[in-house]
């Protein structure tokens, strides 16, 4: 690895379009949302909801499993059955924690130009995060291996359009379960110098995150309490339960000041009621209970409410995605978080097993859902597919081509005296055409987004290259990049260091 | 031709969902559109594109070939050189007559369950109109025929979510170039029973369309001058232009009181301005003239309000569809569209030559635009394929599915007590599950919107039912609804009187 190569390369990443062969990519960056919001509920159905889910924290409860957090209720006067582990929030409670949650916070990178604002209308595009098994068009579905593993955290910093990591895109099937994450964070770390996700599975787990995200940065977790550098997703088992290992993992990040994403599986129909208002309702309560929760163990720490809500196809139980009640839910989600000023996270999904038409327009429903509900931060932005049970190379191109759109659609249009044109459809006239005209050559170049996947060709020109689909430019795209892609900077030192960390922390784990 | 069973069939697939062997779609329904448009520009904007606009046709002007057409403007006061074919409008006068032009107005159909509103808040969705070339799976890209060209009709007929024809779905290229568009009509008319599309090049074609529209109602022309009953679009020679077939036609349309669609083709960088707001301003410029001319021929006739900006690819010169150029133009256009409480017509786009992810994502992006933008009619809402130039029986039903969908995502959510469902989060209680409830059981078979092409099934399933993409179920799904197709009832007299007509017109035309 070339340290000063690594270095030159990055800044010129982020200074102009770079091609990559022939790839063209918009510089990183990020931006924000210039139009207003869809709202597909009134402020009145707001505050329905609103107070149905205070009614259910303080009158049906939550199941919490691990002590410590149950404790943490106690003390705060919340009624708390240890016997049956059920917590009653009282709303009073609830609205007074909830508002210690900041609507605005910074995640520091390594590489200062990859730090990004969280909140407000800023965006963030992240990567899949989570599935068990990956994909090609070359090897089919598969188990993930951490080689595989690997090559797409490569492709997740090459890719300008994605802006944080997504917590690992696939398990690396092919090494132990125990100290899996510790691997995976090595990876995280020298791959990219993005910020990344970490594993929040209990305690000592999340506690292993938090140490490697300091180390890498040359700092220790008690210099990060203030300066959030990692974040997470904790997930609700819903209905209304928080199970140990997540809440450890909550109230080790909020210890320690770093967000947690905070997002129930509210799949309509199975884990929360038929009805779109039931489920908002549902999600709402668990999102806010455990918000309450890691503002107890320490105001004003940084949380992000997550809104998942998808419904099962009530033919086979099974759960579907980008569906137009997903839609209609991530919009909503968006509302209900801008009530609470708090950071609103969405998703990119598709129920589909292919990187077909399906994927894409199921894709597509459910990020103008985000979009028009001004997501924050849109998880699993990028290569998902299968319902979530797989992370595909070719979906993790497609997927950037579209997020690359509505960063362009993002791109609000100048109106003014040059842009109105008024003098060159004079010179032009009726029947004439702009093509060589001053006002058109001064701004070609720039005038329009320039895609990487798509293909605008004439049928002729198209069938002349070998009409190949979309699926499978993606394949041969993903492979370019890689055969590109060169390690961001790390400083020797810190590379050790975190190497004997992971030493260490793996014979302890084996002696267990 | 059986008519009671005809008209039995009808009646069944309005009232209920229907199945289809196993294909299943809600009813012939028109929907509006609840939530507020997306506005991409301010109210300052919108008036310095308008004020440009109104400039362009008083200081540029526009070129209007048709003699009568440029008649009828000097009538009305306009300065006009019939030499250089050139016509200035004041903005006074054109300010004037575009306020005649109707907000709202209904489309009647020969079956009255097909009748349908425009403008307002009102959807209606058609299938694509115009291409040269057709394809499917099995035989791939080829010249238009018309027996394929009415299979593509009766799909139309079959597709519940197409609300109106498009005007003929591609050329009958087998068929006499002069007379083509009696044996389309003839199609058109016999084969469905929604309104359709005609074609107006010139007079005496437009008036063929006009005749025979009433006659299949038992009409004449002048019985349908206050009852719209067929549209057509209007399509000015960008920039600034109007040809002879156009002017006729829309003279001719204006006469009987039956709508033009008015769309320029103003794609940025080639027909209008590299900038989006320059082309946004030129585009205007050409409706709001030619709307001035069918106000003047007849004032109050109804117009739509026709936006197809998008840009050229500047590497090649070829146009580019579902851009996020094109998104912003058809959410822009939507709000200038209001602006002059006309209604608004966008459309369904794509560059892509396969029905392949980028179909997919590029018709999304433009439906996402259109409906955002609040759009009254989506002309090309199904079939359109490669640029345009194809229409194609997989992309229809693609498409068919996609509308679906923004049709039951324009279905609010409902709050109120028994969808808040507090009870049943009560009864099934942290950790449960929904799936046996009475809640769930009540509400299951209408709870969430069910697909007409998309597979949710697990991975497992799918590879056993052949892994098939959405374009190779699409082929089978349109094989299937031709196969069950039956011809909507319609008078034999009717049908003789029809024949008749074409018969006459056909050796009229010959002799010529």
């Amino acid at each position: 690895m070339s340290r000063t190569k690594g270095s030159r390369r990055s800044r010129n990443r982020n200074n102009a379009r770079i091609g990559l062969n022939n790839i063209t990519q918009p510089p990183f960056k990020q931006f924000s949302h210039p139009y207003s919001p869809v709202e597909v509920l009134s402020a009145d159905q707001i505050e329905s909801i609103h107070n149905t889910s205070l009614t259910i924290l303080e009158e049906i409860g939550m199941k919490v499993l691990e002590p410590e957090a149950r404790n943490i209720f106690a003390d705060a006067g919340c009624s708390v059955n240890h016997q049956s582990e059920m917590v009653y929030l009282d709303r009073a409670l609830v609205t007074e924690q909830i508002a210690h949650a900041p609507a605005e916070f910074t995640l520091h990178a390594r590489n200062a130009v990859h730090t990004i604002k969280v909140g407000g209308k800023n965006v963030i595009f992240t990567s899949v995060g989570g599935p068990a098994f990956v994909s090609c068009l070359d090897k089919g579905r598969r188990n993930g291996s951490y080689e595989e593993m690997c090559d797409f955290i490569k492709l997740t910093q090459m890719l300008n359009i994605i802006h944080l990591e997504g917590g690992g895109p696939f398990e690396a099937l092919d090494l132990p379960h125990l100290s899996r994450h510790l691997d995976l964070h090595i990876a995280q770390i020298t791959l990219t110098d993005k910020i990344w996700q970490l594993t929040a599975f209990g305690n000592e787990v999340t506690l292993d995150g938090i140490n490697m995200a300091s180390m890498a940065m040359g700092l220790t977790p008690d210099d990060i309490v203030n300066k959030p550098i990692v974040a997470t997703v904790i997930n609700t088992n819903s209905p209304l339960q928080l199970d140990i290992p997540m809440a450890q993992g909550l109230i080790t990040m909020a210890k320690y000041g770093q967000p947690s994403i905070i997002t129930p599986f509210t799949l309509a129909g199975a884990m929360s009621p038929v009805t779109l208002a039931g489920t908002l309702a549902q999600q709402n309560a668990e999102v806010l209970g455990t918000i309450t929760l890691a503002q107890l163990v320490r105001s004003g720490t940084p949380v992000i409410y997550g809104g998942f809500t998808s419904n099962v196809d009530m033919k086979t139980g099974s759960p579907a995605f980008g569906t137009p009640e997903y839609t209609l839910a991530a919009q909503a989600s968006g509302q209900l978080a801008r009530r609470y000023n708090i950071p609103f996270r969405s998703s990119n999904v598709t129920s589909s097993n292919t990187v077909d038409a399906q994927a894409a327009y199921e894709s597509q429903m459910s990020v103008w859902g985000a979009m028009n509900g001004h997501v924050n931060i849109l998880n699993h932005g990028a290569g998902w597919l299968g319902g979530g049970l797989v992370a595909s190379f070719e979906k993790l191109i497609l997927d950037a081509e579209m997020l690359q759109m509505f960063a362009a659609y993002s791109q609000p249009i100048e109106v003014n005296e040059e842009t109105l044109a008024l003098d060159a459809i004079k010179d032009v006239g009726p029947g004439g055409h702009f093509f060589g005209t001053s006002h058109t050559m001064d701004r070609y170049q720039t005038a329009f987004y320039k895609p990487l996947l798509s293909d605008w060709d004439n049928y002729e020109n198209w069938t002349d290259k070998g009409s190949e689909d979309s699926a499978i430019r993606a394949n041969k795209i993903w492979k370019k990049m890689l055969a590109d892609y060169e390690k961001p900077a790390l400083d020797v030192a810190i590379v050790e260091q975190l190497n004997d960390y992971v030493r260490q922390r793996k014979s302890g784990l084996s002696a267990i």
